[in-house]
């Protein structure tokens, strides 16, 4: 084993969305199969106990890439010459808590987290945030960790979201899930996210909007079907999945989250997918939002793909989003923490 | 993709193991990154709704390699043309429940599966059995199953307790799990099994015996590790596990599965493992008794490593537990179902 280990730090990690991650990390599906791993998981303080567990189980695994596994409840520990930051752990919105109050607790916990990254981490830590609410969440850690992390370095998840869409074209096309390419997720996190399929290609270069018409009689029923029911469905499948499941979602989080650093490592393989990263002003978003786009990597980080044309219905969809998302800003900006 | 999907059918699917299971096959964990696989999920109707949750979030993945989800509760459905059966889904044992109803508890599931996978398995089936009592859950599958499988097809799981070892020893002696090759776990998957480190090398083929001597001060030393700290801690680990995560080991028991499955398919990598197959009286032995032994796979199944050196110490710690594979054996053949 030539590879020098990454290291890797998850946050929540004794939860179950770190769970369900760890065990994958470890076992390469992130990194690959040649790339040894040092885990750091950070908790608080009650979290602390089912992190341990999990790093027993971790040992019980023997997995020949798995080079060590440390817990610890201190942001400077568990950051310190960190490659890649899963931030999960997050305050959830309890019932009746207001927007500013669930803004102001995560603040509480991003900007810490920001801040340690700035000061300990390695010159070359990527972040992405999986937390909700998650954008605005990597926006404040960027804002946190000072000058000497550039902010691109920070990410949030809208891989998820990307994923759903292809598995629900996926059942409706009846095609296989890796067959479809170049679907985007477009900004917040959120139920305004836009899932915009107009770019999206099967293998033989057939527009999936094409491909819809034909399968649903005609394009009327298709754009019938994309704004009545895939696009409320992937916006809403969060809920859906907590009635069936009684819970929400944590194995497909986790794979979601897999496929984010993967792609960004690795670079991605067949078109474009979505991520959240801060924007520069590419097609009109003001800059310094972290907003999900069309991105691809080469390896190196991930990078807007710029020029695809939007028609106007689009164009209000992803300024609705942005608006959210500078509302959200806004309102962090009033707690005093930018 | 040219590959034939391979179809696994796991039984208890919508349990915390199966959750644990589908996602890292379906992610290509198990059988490689090129094997397009189909998934069945057997449940009870009580878990059937957790099932279609799981089915939800696999969907969720976007996984390239899967092909299909299907749930039932019906075994025939379940197990038509399966290439790979994971019987996870067992009855746990509860308070005050004597060995005798717990055995019949399991032999009313494991039975009628066994005779459903005689029926309507491809012919080429392999099972493994994680839930317990495994050995004897496997041998009352194997019985159940007819003629026209060969008992060799049926295996149970010690893997966990291979991977638990490998983990311990990798800690004490600070080295990587991937270092320590040629641990062997004997008899039954229960406190009576016997870990068994006298064949276990190094990559520089130092037995990892006289490395444990050297880091612990001693043959004498070495031993009373062995004896008083390593068996009792692997064979107990579960409850360990159970002490600090307040529920039982998850995500390390589907790894070990994985690792069984990957190994008997794709073959061995370096050395032996361990492994629950059908005696023929290897080691002594009684024939058809489901008992751990060392394993090595060529990708076409287990097949017992024989002629390995056994001490009086060690033969009478396999004797131990070979006899309370009989006892088991013979409990089940009292119920009338052998």
């Amino acid at each position: 084993m030539t590879n020098r280990p990454t290291t890797v730090t998850i946050t929540g990690g004794g939860g179950q969305i770190g769970y369900a991650l760890m065990f994958r990390i470890a076992a390469g599906d992130m990194l690959g199969p040649d790339v040894p791993v040092r885990l750091r998981l950070l908790e608080i303080p009650h979290g602390m106990r089912s992190a341990e567990g999990a790093a027993l189980e971790l040992q019980d695994c023997a997995f020949p890439l798995l080079r060590e596994i440390e817990i610890t409840d201190d942001p400077l520990t568990a950051f310190d010459g960190t490659h890649i930051a899963m931030l999960v752990g997050a305050r959830p919105r309890s019932a009746g808590m207001e927007r500013a109050d669930l803004l102001a607790a995560n603040a509480g916990i991003f900007g810490p987290q920001g801040a340690a990254i700035g000061a300990v981490a390695d010159d070359d830590v990527r972040v992405v945030v999986v937390g909700n609410p998650a954008n605005t969440n990597a926006l404040i850690a960027a804002a946190s960790a000072g000058p000497d992390v550039p902010v691109e370095r920070f990410t949030a998840l809208t891989r998820l979201d990307h994923n759903r869409a292809v598995g629900q074209l996926a059942e409706t096309l009846q095609v296989g899930a890796g067959e479809i390419a170049d679907v985007v997720i477009w900004g917040n996190h959120s139920a305004t996210q836009f899932p915009d399929v107009s770019h999206a290609i099967l293998p033989d270069g057939m527009p999936v909007l094409e491909a819809l018409a034909e399968r649903l009689g005609g394009r009327d029923a298709a754009t019938a079907w994309l704004d009545d029911v895939f696009i409320p469905r992937v916006a809403k499948r969060g809920a859906e999945i907590i009635e069936v499941r009684g819970s929400s979602s944590v194995a497909s989080a986790a794979n979601a989250a897999i496929d984010h650093v993967r792609d960004e490592q690795l670079g991605t393989r067949r078109g474009m997918t979505s991520a959240a990263v801060v924007s520069h002003g590419e097609y009109g978003v003001p800059e310094g939002l972290v907003c999900s786009f069309p991105v691809i990597s080469r390896g190196d980080g991930y990078e807007v793909v710029e020029g695809l044309d939007l028609d106007e219905r689009a164009r209000q969809r992803v300024a609705a989003s942005v608006d959210e998302l500078v509302a959200e800003r806004d309102a962090v900006r009033a707690l005093g923490v930018l």
